[in-house]
């Protein structure tokens, strides 16, 4: 089957989690018997580290199939402020980030492309927990600077005329711009909870069905008949792939 | 990525399901950056259905990448009473369960196979679901019966020396051999809920550990390392896929 291939950090990795029906589940289910979910989350990866890693990826495209769609979903281990190894500044990001879609459009020209912005970083809750371990760390991000690499994901988008879900805007609206209520979207300050992938899956298919509409899952057949359909008398002449 | 190839009936579709924490969904979170995770479950499918599906299935091997395992959980529907299409007489469906197993051994030698019997059928909870429906319909399987085709299943295990996980068994146990008790297993009386989906994944990870240590993913490493282990100073020489 063709493949919808979910490129980013940990927030992708943990798309599948038991307990938060992440996108990457929901997705996956969205589109069982259409198109493959492929998870290519790397916890802690920031862009430097995740270009690499894309170039070498043997199978993109993948031999046979195609990868009908590409979220790339980075910036939030980049945001992190010195001296973290995973900060990345925002002109190397962009470089990083440009890097990986030539690569997608040289290698596999027919992919529909997604970025996503950073979430919004809850800071007080991410303080907190980080204070919490064993030794205590310290607070490795900011809001602020955590929103100037959405901004750049948006204007990079702009660029290259690829659609951008603004993860960082939808959740930070939900939660009416108030702080206080960022817990509702996090398990930690950093990874989102339930509610705050419901956000993203809610509008990443209200994008798809705005800008790829032929890869909205409600629109496109399984590949094999659903079984009502199976010629029952002589199954094997219905029980031919269908392209979708 | 090397693969786990999830082939079934809803059962196997559903395992993403929001909500359900399915047992692909928590096999896609065990084994992210480990192995691919891919649902080949088709809703209402009997065996007869199934193999000429999974003998024209291209990527079976897929090309570059290899299959490590392969679950097969049939029968379910096999077991329907006449008249029921999905009807398929015990003789007929181990027929059908050898060709996928001869296509499976002959096309990828390499891959470990688990078979799995169909859960236990609660007739009270079914008979009520399906009465409740637009029109009536008619109760359309039995405890006894189904669990005739899981009998067949085993023997079908021990005489080809593949694994098998007795789902049935399972849940009968878990459940005290309590009829009444089976509500808490399923959403109907046939598809599983989370605290069967549980048991079922449970299971899974403790006969792939038993029979297939090399696939515990406890035991797996990343194909691309950590992020505390890459080489900051000098990413790309760390950032090499290992052989997992």
């Amino acid at each position: 089957m063709d493949q919808i291939i979910l490129f980013g950090d940990s927030i992708t990795q943990g798309s599948f989690e038991p307990g938060l029906d992440g996108f990457g589940q929901r997705l996956a289910h969205a589109y069982a018997r259409k198109l493959d979910v492929i998870n290519r989350g790397m916890s802690g990866y920031n862009a430097k580290w995740a270009w690499p890693v894309f170039r070498q990826v043997r199978q993109f495209p993948p031999p046979g199939a195609h990868v009908r769609l590409l979220t790339i979903w980075l910036g939030a281990n980049d945001a992190c402020i010195p001296p973290s190894p995973q900060c990345h500044p925002i002109p190397d990001f962009v470089q990083s980030m440009n890097q990986i879609l030539d690569h997608a459009h040289a290698t596999s020209p027919g992919t529909k492309i997604m970025l996503l912005t950073p979430p919004p970083f809850s800071a007080a809750y991410r303080e907190a927990d980080l204070a919490s371990r064993s030794p205590p760390l310290k607070l490795d991000r900011s809001f602020e600077h955590t929103r100037a690499y959405g901004e750049a994901i948006k204007e990079l988008g702009k660029a290259r005329q690829i659609p951008v879900l603004d993860v960082f805007r939808h959740i930070w609206e939900d939660a009416g711009k108030s702080e206080d209520k960022m817990m509702e979207y996090f398990t930690d300050g950093l990874h989102l909870n339930r509610r705050g992938y419901e956000i993203v899956y809610r509008e990443m298919i209200g994008l798809i069905q705005e800008s790829y509409s032929e890869l909205d899952p409600e629109k496109m057949e399984y590949i094999f008949v659903p079984w009502k359909d199976v010629d029952w008398a002589n199954p094997e002449g219905s029980l031919v792939p269908r392209k979708v």
